[in-house]
């Protein structure tokens, strides 16, 4: 049986660390193209390149039964009316589903079928899972004024596929409207 | 795509639930033969059948890549030196690993390999996360003077096998030793 340090992962809040997890970091300048207001996005990279994101994986061998995970910690803050988010992903296995939890902070998950055609903003609470069903890409968004942290478990054969979401990108945005969040299309009619 | 109501699982605390799932009851005489003072069982239940544990799941489809979820309510007590725990189980699908993450209260995992003789005694905290491998017995342990409560997240293939469990016990106990939770083994030698 694996050790007991190998068996428990202690989350960090502050820092987005779990114990024995590598800490990736992406930065404003890594969501190139993402935002749907350009000039607001080249005006904030001209003032510093902000940390948007963490993310801090204990990852197993991609066996059959076996599952990862990932604490997000989301920074707040906002390009033109929207909100920072994560790049978002499909897993490269489309099958796998991918449980959230709200640690702390206040946020949604934007969730759009392969096709880009159903969606849905699901709020990330505290206390609560969110489910992301397999073959739908997953965004998360934070929509407070404090980091937003929280937990992916998933199969560890489900693997990131990028690439997709980067190539047509998310069909809706989570922007501030009259002081809240709403999803809209990205392409306004 | 689900509905939001089928993607967002609230979970109740103090009352176990996850919204929308249904909660099992486990009373002591549930746990018949598995405390190893069998004495001090008969006068605890003789005393009234209490409410060890509750359960309040929420279960996807068996289809590869499915995550389901499991709300753990466990009540603090003891028979004789032993702490209030769970039946335990193996999962049928034997591959099949869980997250178990520590929500409220002070508490441990004991996991045991499918022959018995690796055994591991895993604090489940809040913040932190216990990897439970396949082909492991897991049981969940009271340690403290309120209910533990935690979530368990695990591949919706997995099914729960009791009976090889029933059958042959857990070969390890969890007593309390001078105030503190140790893991002994069952038989004495």
């Amino acid at each position: 049986m694996d050790s007991l340090m190998n068996l428990i992962s202690t989350f960090d809040l502050a820092s987005g660390r779990i114990a024995g997890g590598a800490l990736e970091e992406r930065h404003l300048s890594d969501l190139r193209g993402r935002f749907v207001d350009s000039a607001a996005y080249e005006q904030a990279l001209q003032a510093g390149d902000a940390l948007v994101y963490t993310v801090c994986g204990v990852e197993r061998p991609p066996s059959e039964g076996q599952l990862n995970l990932a604490l997000g910690r989301l920074f707040p803050g906002k390009i033109g009316d929207e909100y920072f988010m994560t790049k978002g992903h499909f897993h490269a296995w489309r099958p796998a589903a991918e449980v959230y939890l709200g640690l702390a902070g206040e946020g949604c998950l934007l969730l759009e079928s392969e096709d880009g055609r159903a969606a849905q903003l699901v709020p990330l609470r505290t206390n609560a899972a969110v489910y992301v069903p397999g073959n739908t890409a997953h965004r998360t968004v934070n929509t407070g004024a404090v980091p937003l942290v929280y937990l992916g478990v998933y199969p560890a054969q489900a693997g990131h596929d990028y690439a997709a979401i980067a190539e047509r990108n998310f069909r809706h945005v989570v922007v501030e409207q009259t002081g809240r969040p709403v999803m809209l299309p990205r392409e306004q009619p």
